[in-house]
Order: structure tokens, then C-alpha cells, then sequence
């Protein structure tokens, strides 16, 4: 990964982007958000009728098409972040260190029913 | 933003906490695109009854609230790319080109209509 | 409405559909869900930079599509109700008496905050 | 299924609860498309670390829960129909009849890669 390129230097891409564009009054969180899950959707749509291990083992085509949905998802999502105001990277840091604590390594070992909700 | 916490060392923090939890199993490409819509849906959920302009004035436990989904999608999205193989921040940079060439600056000032399907 | 095409018959089609192509390995709950979230977000993105005016009031041909993309929802939803043995006209009537007495007339007026996560 | 309970009558059933409890000016298509997504997203949520084959036999309190999901979906998608002055069961079995022609039995049998965007 180039070392100049960041989620900061995304962010400000991102921001300029939108500004050369007029495009600002349009990225209201309500509509970022929606705009967010329906690339969410579009990555959902490449696995949906695969098995678990096909999608571990994608043709080459289909990689490259996942890896533009990632982009796009992680595109409005450091848009969505700075424009309201939220340091994605120091946010996620946070939450590893709430899942750290909320699912201990000793008790959170494999399959345990009880720690079905979430697997990060 | 802590120069030394950027996607590389979160992707690793990710990989150790899965693998410390044996937790791989579970980590499919389909079932982590699925955890990461239900976190985009969460995120969602917040402005679902909120007009545009609510949205970008939340009071501090929703900005709080909203921050933590963000963190959670930011942390499956990083997950999913390195179970692909997917370098996220160089995908993003490499999409972001191609949508720079997508919609000029000339031609998608303001809400015209053809470009209604992105606006990033 | 035709009288004589209701849920069950929709049901009853979307089941002979899917045994004449041989489908039926492909629609496990899990690939229905997935399949059902991508049509809900076919929907979303038809919305996702129009005001909350301009959503009430569409033009001819996005009209069309979204009568289509619901269309669609209900499909997907028919033929996992189905897949499940799940009656979703009795689910559906019995979550709503759940709704009625979870929000009483008296006290839902309105905009209340407290109602915020639901409002049917 | 209850001869008398159907779409037609949900959806009265509804505008009804819509207009007691004074909710109508939160149901903007944009809204309730949201809505509907963020009820897909709990139901997806159900599946998600679950296996296929796990996906077709649930518990007993996993169904009710997975039952009340799909309750869920079906009064949103009934609710925005109406606002949008949509026949859903009309637009239900126009779409099948056009999924029929796009997938005719004969070419569409299995699991042929080109038919795999859709499989209803």
C-alpha cells in the first residue's frame, strides 16, 4: 500500500471531489447512508447464489468486480464520515477495543451460540 | 488521526482477533458481505425517519451511536478485503479515477439529471 | 385486485416456477434473504437523492420501475415465506395486532421521539 | 389462510393505523424504503453466520423470530405500495410473467452461470 495514500488523503479526494461538482447539497447523511448500503447491496448480489466456498474462490472477473464494490463502499463511507464529522480510523479502533472486551479470547473460541450476533 | 493506525495495521488487528477467536470458519466472503449490510442497514435505521437536514445536526448520543456503526462497517469491510485479497485503499484510489472520468467537472455540476445513479 | 390472485396463488406459481427450472437447490433462507436485500436496495437507490417531496411524486417511467422493483420484493418474500412454511398473511396480521398494542393510538400522535425506531 | 385477510385488506388495515396515530407524514416513499431495507437487513441478520443447510432448519424460536422478519417486510412493502399507488399483487404476477419469458424452462434448468443474476 503507498504510504501517502490514507483514509485521510481519501477523505480530502472525496471532498474536493464533491465540491468541484456542486454535488454537497445532495450528500446529506440520510442520503449517503442509502447510497451506502445500495453498494453494500451490489457486493451482496455477486454471492448471493454462491456456496460459502465458491465465494472464498472467485474467478478473475468476478474478483475485479468485488473489488470495485469494496472501493465504492469505502468511498461514501469516508464521505459519509467527514461529512459528519466522524475520524472513521479512530472509530474503529475504538470499537475493536469494545469487541475486544465484549468477546474474550478464552470464552469467544469457535462456535458458541451466544456469541452468534457478531464475529467481529 | 494517529499516523500509525491506518487500514494495513487495522487489517492485521482484524486477522489476529479472527484467528485468536478461531473464527475463520465463519468468515466466508458471503457471510461477511451479509454482516456488513446489516451494519450498513443499522447505520440506515438511524435517519430512516429523519428529514435531510435532521440528518446532519444529530444530537451527541446519535452522533455517538452513528459513529459506531460506521466503525463497524469500516471494520467488516476491511475484514472482507483481506479474506479477498483486495487492497482496499488502493481499490478505492483506482475507482475513484474511473468515476473522475466518469463524470467530469464541466458537465456534473449541480443535480443534472443523468448523473442521478452516483454522485461519488 | 383480481379475487382470484392473492398470495397463495402467487406462492403456489413461484413454487412451480422454481421446480420447472430446477432451482430449488439455489433457494435455501440464507440465498432467498440475500436475493431479497438486493431487490429491497434496487428500490432504495431509486430514492436515494430525491428529496422526501420528490419521492411522492415520481415520474411515468420511475414509477414503473419501482412498481417493478416491489414486484420483485414480493417475490423474493412469497417464496421464502414459502421455503420457511411460513404464512405471511398470518404473520403478518398477527404482528400487527403486536404493533397495535405496542404503540397505542393515545400515545403515538405524532412525532414522539420515543416512537422513533417503528412507525407501523 | 383466512379467505378475508389479504393484501388489499392489510393494507387498509394499514392507512389506518397510519391515520390514528398521525404517522402519514413520515411515510414518504424515501422513508418507508428505507424502512423496508433496515427490516430485510434483521431478517439477513438471522442468516448470517449460519450455513446453508443450517439456514433450512432452524429452531423453533429462530422461525417465530425469522416469521415476525418476514411480517415485518411484508407491512412495509403493503404500506408503501399504497402511498406509491401500486398494485402490488398486479405487479407481482406482471413481473413473473415477464421472469418467465426472460428464463424459459427449457434453457434454464440448473445452475447455467448466465442465469445467475436471478433465480425468480
Amino acid at each position: 500500500m503507498n504510504p501517502e495514500k490514507t483514509l485521510t488523503t481519501l477523505r480530502d479526494e472525496l471532498r474536493k471531489f464533491a465540491q468541484e461538482r456542486d454535488w454537497q447539497p445532495f450528500h446529506t447523511p440520510k442520503n449517503l447512508a442509502m447510497a451506502l448500503i445500495v453498494e453494500a447491496a451490489e457486493l451482496v448480489e455477486h454471492f448471493q447464489w454462491l456456496s460459502p466456498e465458491q465465494s472464498a474462490s472467485l474467478d478473475e472477473k468476478t474478483q475485479e468486480e468485488v473489488a470495485q464494490e469494496l472501493a465504492d463502499i469505502q468511498i461514501y463511507l469516508a464521505r459519509l464520515a467527514d461529512v459528519l464529522g466522524v475520524d472513521l480510523m479512530e472509530a474503529a479502533y475504538r470499537k475493536l477495543a469494545i469487541n475486544a472486551a465484549k468477546y474474550p479470547v478464552e470464552t469467544a473460541r469457535g462456535s458458541a451460540a451466544k456469541y452468534r450476533p457478531n464475529r467481529l
